[in-house]
């Protein structure tokens, strides 16, 4: 379990490096932030984005890695994955309706880039998800056995919409560059590898990094909460012995 | 294992459809091939990368997923293994020779974007994990418990590099259609979305599709090929006890 510690913590401080280049970045080169329709209300797609489906997404899915919560209630850890995905959900709003936002007051279209689609695909799965966790595994909705037989799908859909994410932000951050660094723009123009474009490149790598050990976390077998369902799944056999 | 045949032949046939839509997309809208160091050379580039790192990649890591794998003798299927990989090694090979030399003729400066920095990584790393794996698993240069140790590494970069590779041809087709799709270039701008760009978009949607299936298929426990090392590692035992 040092391991997972030393990996626990390296995912924690990654986080926090993303989010902070990537408001470096925008606040540096690309304006800073306002919500006023302009390219400063932009800034704030990429930054909800990253916190909220990679950074936050990626801490919410490690939430049953950690081995202080495969002891005692449930409830709580419960609460918080649904806590941090709520609020990665409630930022992707928010980064949707700072870019299309600015698009409209720009005459700019929404939704044809091959990253806006991908992008919009990870975020309804996701929401999507959000709410299929809720209804299984915190309102007493449906029965046990359909929680259990849903909890393999959930984390496997988990892990394939931050894969998504991923994918998304790394082709809006080339995408984002493409489109900036233009001589025409009064900045160098990206083959000439400015310094924002060798921060921005940066970012995306490391956003990649982040990622990768966020799902290789994730698919450990010995460091996935013992599962409860065996010794519950006894528990009517042991009774029959006992009544026997 | 009725499920594993049924997703293992739409895997198959996503990968043939990956493949014959980029070759279909860069024959129709992108002037086809040929070996000139002009646009219809750079037309390999996606080619030989979604068939390599993408298509041949995804069936390689799937061949010990194969229950006809686990049966007899090992080597056929490391061999098939290679051989797979291989391939995929040598078109990502030939996909950088074409994309170098078109921006060299062009004069357009190699490797700055996003896209390029990660395609790169994606590629150096897969050398790495190629020749690695052939001096663990193939050539008998190491000792057997340094293979075994080094197995599941093995595994889990493979999967990590195949994500880079996604995420990747993503950002890659994004980064195409940008610049290919002006006004000033006789065609639509990509944003009032032509056929090529609808047509090139899917593209990237369903090799999302292929890769999230692979990686799922990869990461089934009850898919993966029981353990001999189990078994190896009691010989020594057996043989004390046979001895005493």
């Amino acid at each position: 379990m040092r391991l997972f510690s030393l990996l626990y913590l390296l995912v924690i401080l990654l986080g926090i490096l993303c989010v902070f280049l990537t408001v470096f970045w925008v606040q540096q080169w690309r304006g800073g932030f306002a919500w006023d329709e302009s390219g400063m209300m932009f800034n704030w797609h990429p930054v909800c984005m990253v916190t909220g489906l990679v950074v936050l997404y990626g801490n919410a899915a490690l939430v049953y890695r950690l081995p202080l919560s495969w002891v005692g209630q449930k409830l709580p850890w419960k609460l918080l994955h649904a806590g941090l995905t709520l609020a990665a959900f409630i930022l992707s709003v928010v980064g949707l309706v700072a870019v299309f936002a600015f698009h409209n007051k720009q005459q700019i279209r929404n939704l044809y880039s091959l990253h806006s689609w991908l992008g919009l695909t990870a975020v309804l799965l996701f929401s999507f998800q959000w709410m299929s966790g809720l209804c299984a595994f915190l309102l007493p909705l449906l029965p046990a056995w359909f929680s259990s037989a849903y909890k393999p799908i959930h984390m496997s859909f988990g892990s394939a919409i931050f894969i998504l994410s991923l994918a998304s932000a790394i082709a809006g951050i080339n995408e984002k560059l493409i489109f900036s660094l233009k001589p025409s723009n009064n900045t160098a123009g990206y083959s000439s590898l400015p310094p924002e474009a060798l921060f921005a490149n940066s970012l995306g790598l490391l956003i990649g990094v982040f990622g990768l050990l966020v799902l290789w976390m994730l698919s450990r077998p010995s460091w996935q909460r013992p599962d409860r369902h065996i010794s519950e799944a006894r528990q009517p056999l042991l009774e029959e012995e006992d009544g026997g």
